[in-house]
């Protein structure tokens, strides 16, 4: 799309810290210093979110997610992965072109990467009758 | 394996609140009862995270997943999800069996799902050049 800027970043058209690519995927660096090697993982390909990706380019996503993940572990001193993504609006998606968040974790690194949710308001079976898939 | 509590969901061997399942994943309700609606997607075979879960039963899942936040907006009154993973103990990981979190969104729910990092402590760029693929 034509004023995304996930997309220009995929089609290098403006820069960004590129950590791999391949044909469908690219992962960069995310830029807001939050965390110590915050990396965002998106497809090439414009997707507002999971909810309109396709499933090829969704698996697609997902393997490159794992290939950033095992690069970390094997090859950069990290052992583990947070995985985060806001799909829509009242998720927090600020950037409205899919991205998986990979952020990279090792032991004693004081890293508080969970939300702090503030407890079930309704009954959980109440809520599993309207949500099951029949 | 024999003493993983996601394999025994898995197989039926011990109930949940099951929301959906299928050849390769199934869905079903977290019963830490933090947030409502918490749905966890695991492989039904056996991984312990994203880093040794083949790439077909990785797309399989994350197909699940998109199903499920599909599911949750059109038919079940939701706008959005976030999407939470964490691969190694240290990133928090506390069953040893593969699962994405699936929260689901609604305007003004006033759910905080995203967590608070404390401010990168490195410069970007000389973690950019450590993590770097070539």
């Amino acid at each position: 799309m034509n004023d995304c800027i996930f997309c220009k970043i995929a089609d290098h058209s403006i820069p960004s810290m590129t950590v791999y690519e391949d044909k469908y995927t690219i992962a960069f660096m995310d830029t807001a210093k939050d965390v110590d090697g915050h990396i965002l993982v998106i497809p090439k390909t414009h997707a507002h979110n999971i909810l309109d990706c396709n499933e090829d380019v969704l698996s697609q996503l997902i393997i490159t997610v794992k290939k950033i993940a095992a690069h970390l572990v094997e090859n950069c001193g990290f052992d583990g992965v947070n995985l985060l993504n806001a799909s829509g609006e009242s998720a927090g998606q600020s950037v409205q072109h899919f991205h998986i968040h990979v952020i990279p974790r090792k032991s004693g690194d004081n890293i508080d990467a969970w939300p702090h949710f503030d407890g079930a308001k309704e009954d959980i079976e109440a809520v599993f009758k309207k949500i099951i898939i029949k």
